[in-house]
């Protein structure tokens, strides 16, 4: 039977892999790699990284494939979704198709595979189908989510309350109930600006673990969000990509 | 300057140790180990084992304790908690002044660090009192919810939805609002119990990453939530302590 490992690599620093991931990496015949355009370059770098430093045995192969670009400004929006799922579900299932019957393939899945990412939802897809066979299994990983908050040196929770994981999409809609502690995630619009003068902290981490490493903290002011959105788009500007994450607080106490 | 890191050990398996950890290990003078009563003798014995396994450098110290027992039936609930934090905060303080001058210290977090754990907590606590000087940093770590999802080969988010993360005492109000994604940890109660027929998913997890590893999931009913509550007891009974997490989900499609 085929043998697929979906690999959380942690995000951003190679030394957040795990002894098990180490070992699956090195454990695996096929890397597959998805290429997701140009301003995202560095990160398929960072996993050749991974992949030379830490990978002893010789004579694996990497599968590169694109991953679809999906349609931003669709006239029909459930529809083009609906269509981006199944043109990324041929991929994987064309790229599991290069795994001889006994071998092992892996992806390499950014941070946790757990959180705000397609891989397992993928392979799931794949396996719904029916045309190929393969086994699964998930190494966990480090998230975002834990970076910033080891950076920050701060809690996800105050004691003993919840702790909400969200898009900035979803904080358009104002600030959740009955939460005190929000991590908001694929915000590219600074939705925190909203909330400004509010009595809330913030925690914003941008390129954690990487050299380019951005991180900012305090009462969310208007001065605060002005520096955080400055910072972030000159950062921006200069990558050419960002990927940040920041920890709303409501202090309790 | 005296150096303590906050090391995140992972939720039960060795092998959740990432790299960062590891070095860490090796950088380290003296091992911080908090004794929490006999039923948690076990977690003690992961502590040692995974010095044993990844420290290399010879001749490391280990400092151990005896974490102060709550008060768990006060007259007076507030002042139960502040006297239990200052004398925790006198034990974190005794063992910090173990340290040589120029020496490094760690405490092994279960889990992550930032996630309902009170070591950053105490640390900013013995530096607010100013009678010890120190550094600390965070090495993020493999949470339990992370370890849960891995087993399960679940996500943790719904696409584009939110995630909460909270406690058994806070469910007993009821399905929080606006979110269909919920991890439960610290529940003694089984309150998932409440919860039964309701259409939701759950999948349940206790000693996770480790041999005593027990995973049951499925659509909540009151079936499966009695076979979740007698499985539990059994195991604790057995062991003499369990710890368990869980993942509730409304299906959103
Ligand atoms: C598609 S999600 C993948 C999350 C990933 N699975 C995890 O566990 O962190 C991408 C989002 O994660 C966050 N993110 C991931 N890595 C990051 C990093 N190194 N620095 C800042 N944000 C990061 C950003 O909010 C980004 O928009
Ligand atoms: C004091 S909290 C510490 C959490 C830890 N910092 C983390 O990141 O997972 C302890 C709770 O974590 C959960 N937990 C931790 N490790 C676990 C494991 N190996 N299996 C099941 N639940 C676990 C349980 O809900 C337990 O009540």
């Amino acid at each position: 039977m085929r043998k697929i490992s979906a690999i959380g690599i942690g995000a951003g620093d190679p030394a957040h892999l795990t002894v098990q991931a180490i070992e699956r990496l090195n454990d695996t015949d096929v890397f597959f790699v998805l290429d997701k355009g140009s301003e995202k370059q560095d990160l398929v770098g960072l996993r050749q990284e991974i992949l030379d430093r830490f990978v002893e045995r010789p004579g694996y192969r990497v599968v590169r494939a694109q991953d679809p670009e999906r349609d931003r400004t669709p006239a029909d929006y459930r529809k083009a979704v609906a269509d981006w799922h199944r043109l990324r579900t041929d991929v994987y299932e064309d790229m599991i198709r290069e795994l001889g019957p006994d071998e092992r393939g892996a992806f390499l899945v950014w941070g946790d595979p757990a959180l705000y990412d397609s891989t397992l939802t993928l392979l799931d897809a794949v396996l719904a189908r029916g045309n190929v066979e393969f086994e699964y299994e998930v190494v966990p990983g480090v998230s975002s989510v834990a970076a910033l908050t080891a950076r920050h040196r701060t809690t996800m929770n105050q004691i003993g309350r919840p702790v909400l994981i969200t898009t900035g999409r979803r904080l358009e809609a104002g600030w959740p109930a009955h939460v005190d502690d929000v991590f908001v995630m694929l915000d590219a619009q600074c939705t925190f600006s909203r909330l400004v003068d509010e009595g809330l902290e913030i925690y914003w981490g941008a390129y954690l673990g990487t050299p380019d490493e951005l991180l900012l903290s305090g009462p969310l002011t208007t001065e605060l969000a002005a520096q955080i959105r400055s910072t972030r788009s000159a950062a921006r500007e200069r990558k050419g990509w960002i990927m940040d994450i920041y920890h709303l607080r409501r202090p309790t106490t």
